[in-house]
């Protein structure tokens, strides 16, 4: 619906009857509801009663206006269910399903098929009506967004006219450029409404503040902001919808990472929205991180259909933060813990790994692996013929557990989980097929250093510490040879994690990292490790994105290559 | 170096001296060599090392220009590479060094970034100067192609004049549209060169013949078209570079899979290419996958510095063809065999991994598994407390078979590759950490009845079949347990692979496959085995790509959503 093609649809409220609900609600304005809520991808036909139910809703609730999130019918991010031949008549029938929902506009995304193209897409339905369509304009294809594979561009502007204001439409990445907000303004927008599938990452709300501040005042228009909510695959949307004033104040606030019908009420007379009774609280990094956690686990596993998951416990500190979103996200009684314990596991796990289980109240398994070890080197002690022990004793170990915690699961029907931090698999400090063995990774993209973090961030919600103070202070070790610790082989953490978030979060050089004051050896050292771990990754287990570059499709390198390091 | 832009760089030849190699060349022609060579990913300095020894070589055979694959300083495809911050400098380094190299045009693909942004693109340059460069106007964003993650689009076209005939350039891409040629000739084209990085599929150089003739009939126009060759992750470049003349009829054709340097002399007054003494083959189909499948496994395995392969024999068809595959690739010497039989493999599974290795006179260790399979299952007697067996126990075979194949691994540096064929990956016929661990699946893109096609090829290439007959004649089966057949939970393969193909290669939905006339019942509990299996796959080994569409990169499906099968 561009102003130049489609005027004789720019004006819903000519056919509105809004004599209901009305009745509390200033005159002269119009009530949004924000309809963030989790819009499950694939499954067309319920997100459109979904929508149905919100709608209704909404309208009860005096609402005269209802967004839904980005490609919400389909959900986000489909990906080649975008290619399926089927997809465009389904959304037809989805959307026609939605005709006969009365009183209330009904703002949704959906991807749209015509002749012209594919596009990522808003329709604005009224009263059995769609009364126009907005395009993207601006497709992101870059980190995990392939939008330039499915989507072609939307070239319009698009405007509406409801109940005395004139509406401008803008989908995500249009908004976090300076030229479509400007051209509604121009094309005389009151107020934006933007619909948005903006995965979490540290300090994203900040970040989208800080744009809908720069671009309400920069263009004096209120903002409505609509995210999603969500974990799909690795990717969470961590809603945390807003209404912005014109002045790039924040009028009301979504909860972050829940389901929420949240209501604005725009004044048209003094062009502003009324505020908030009682904002949510401010996460903290920590906080939002955690959470972020607890959702992409809850709906992965939720989605994929098990009914418990298995979590292999070696007494060590990311198993125990592992438990405790697993504990989280989906209830005690549907977490089991086994604890592997062989020759080199310590007294002090074996003590503080059922302390974690007893403490969190979960199922408690030991199952020493020395039968299936020892079976295991007398059927390659012909071969091997008397060779030194080296690291293949200490993968033995570690792949009988993963066979352990298969079994497990194919016997029982739970998803194993697994407990590697990002900072071991960035420098392949773990084993595939061993502890890299399930089907999601909780810590995947949790740096060590970050995962002391969370661990004391959920020792402080309660009274009593869920995870052993023990866990967090002993010296990290896999225990797969005597007296082994991680920094045997590793430099510390800290030094590791400040060279590793340079490299891959910031995406450095090794001479930069260099003259931020790391050793240069080390830098090229631990680039080296990176680089030639990329097979293990390739074959690992996917995991919440929670950082500015996570493992996995937002960061894609070839497997074998010949760059070299310092060039 | 657009026409607009750069008239003044349009005439290389204005300082060209072409006093040496010409005597025995017809006046008035240019003689182009077409650098089909393989240019690894990464590896700038050595790639720039590559290019001049090529160029001097070619010089010296007479050859006024000397044509690069696109992208080819930095091998294709570079992925995030290109998003390293010292790419440029290094780029810009690697050209300069080729600054010395007089008396030829070198046309060399590479990433050019300025300012204006970052772009796919030819440079020509010619005694000591860049003489102008060429951005690729067209970007392929679909399949196994990301080119907008990383490049901007170019805005001109770019000719140059040479010796009297006005070149017009291209890359890849650019051909497969109309625009973009038919634009060079109304700007005065004579002959357009192309460079390319065209990944290998069946029937690719059948359709990349057609599309040429096209082309050059449309604009009567004759085409060099250079390809590169070489493989790379799951991708293979198949060279079969060819030189075009005007009315689409092939006056040159290099080589497929094999690195060359083919020289192509084009007469100025007739305006046609010299033709080809004697051109090569033309492949079967059998025997370009093949080629492509050997291709694939060399490169990844010598690229990745391993010195020799594992890979597990069964004694049936697809570990058979493997072994193949991998003796073809590397030599008889770096390729290990290995037997685990447990208590349901057959006396004649045992027979035939033996013959099969001895055949192919590569190394053969026969390591039952008894041992492994018992430790592992006392480990879990009491957990599973007498359970019936089921899949579980299946499982637990396969997953010892993983673990004593990776030990060997680990201890011996060899690389272990998988046998998995592309119809068992579809519907999850596989066990993961069990028959697929390992690095490269040979077999991924691979239909089990084309397995049987390339099976029966390789076995008439040689007096005796390399594999024995009986292993193409018995019935499948995976011998997991007692009198196990493939077929007592499949259809037959070939019906099965036409379902399949029709879904994943040709995106067929539900409706349109029973309508093919499958059974529909069975065509959704195929459909259903597929969508179920996303998370298996995501998590296999990577393997050539020979198909219209490959698992891996290619085909991008969510891990869990709720798109149902008829919609």
């Amino acid at each position: 619906m561009s102003r130049d093609t489609a005027k004789d649809t720019d004006n819903p409220n000519s056919t509105a009857s809004n004599d209901a609900n009305t009745a509390s609600k200033p005159q002269d304005s119009v009530t949004f509801a924000l309809a963030q809520s989790h819009f499950l991808v694939g499954d067309i036909t319920a997100n459109a009663e979904k929508m149905r139910t919100l709608a209704l809703q909404a309208r009860e609730q005096g609402a005269d206006v209802i967004i839904f999130p980005e490609l919400g019918l389909l959900g986000y991010p489909p990906q080649d269910l975008l290619l399926r031949p089927s997809l465009s008549g389904r959304i037809k029938s989805a959307l026609s399903s939605l005709s006969d929902i009365d009183d209330i506009v009904m703002i949704v995304g959906y991807p749209h098929v015509d002749h012209h193209g594919t596009f990522n897409s808003a329709a604005i339905l009224h009263n059995g009506h769609q009364k126009g369509f907005y395009h993207k304009q601006i497709l992101p294809n870059y980190g995990v967004f392939d939008e330039r594979r499915y989507f072609d561009k939307g070239r319009n502007q698009v405007l509406f006219d409801y109940k005395g204001i004139t509406i401008g439409l803008l989908i995500c990445e249009d908004l976090w450029e300076k030229g479509p907000i400007a051209e509604l303004k121009k094309q005389g927008a009151d107020l934006i409404v933007s619909l948005n599938a903006s995965p979490f990452e540290i300090e994203k709300q900040d970040n989208r503040k800080t744009m809908l501040a720069k671009r309400s005042r920069e263009n004096n228009l209120p903002i409505i902001y609509l995210n999603a909510v969500g974990g799909q695959d690795d990717l969470v949307f961590d809603g945390g919808s807003m209404a912005i004033q014109a002045d790039g104040s924040v009028a009301h606030e979504a909860s972050r990472f829940m389901n929420q019908l949240m209501l604005a009420t725009f004044n048209v007379k003094t062009a502003k929205f009324n505020t908030q009774a009682k904002a949510p609280l401010s996460l903290s990094r920590e906080s939002e991180m955690y959470q972020a956690l607890v959702v992409g686990l809850r709906d992965y596993v939720n989605l994929s259909g098990f009914t418990g998951i298995i979590v292999g416990l070696s007494g060590g500190i990311d198993s125990a933060l592992t438990l405790c979103i697993a504990v989280d996200a989906l209830g005690a009684d549907k977490v089991y813990a086994v604890m592997m314990p062989y020759e080199y596991t310590s007294q002090i796990s074996l003590e503080d790994a059922q302390a974690q289980a007893r403490r969190l109240n979960v199922s408690y398994t030991v199952c020493p692996i020395f039968d299936a070890v020892e079976g295991i080197r007398h059927t390659l002690a012909p071969l091997f013929n008397k060779s030194p022990a080296d690291t293949t004793e200490e993968n033995i170990q570690a792949r009988a557990r993963g066979v352990v915690l298969m079994a497990l699961s194919n016997k029982f029907g739970h998803l194993v989980i697994t407990t590697g931090n990002k900072s071991e698999l960035a420098v392949g400090y773990s084993t595939l097929y061993g502890d890299m063995a399930g089907g999601f990774d909780v810590l995947k993209d949790v740096y060590k250093s970050q995962v002391y973090k969370l661990a004391s961030y959920r020792n402080r919600l309660e009274d009593t510490p869920v995870i052993p103070e023990r866990v967090i202070t002993r010296p990290p070790s896999a225990e797969l040879r005597p007296d082994q610790k991680d920094q045997d082989s590793l430099p510390d953490y800290d030094v590791l994690d400040g060279i590793l978030m340079s490299y891959i979060d910031e995406d450095m050089g090794y001479q930069d990292i260099v003259d931020k004051g790391f050793d240069a050896d080390l830098v090229a050292k631990v680039i080296k490790m990176v680089d030639n771990s990329e097979y293990k990754r390739s074959q690992a287990p996917i995991g919440t994105k929670i950082s500015h570059k996570a493992f996995g499709r937002e960061r894609r390198f070839p497997l074998v290559n010949k760059w070299s390091i310092k060039g």
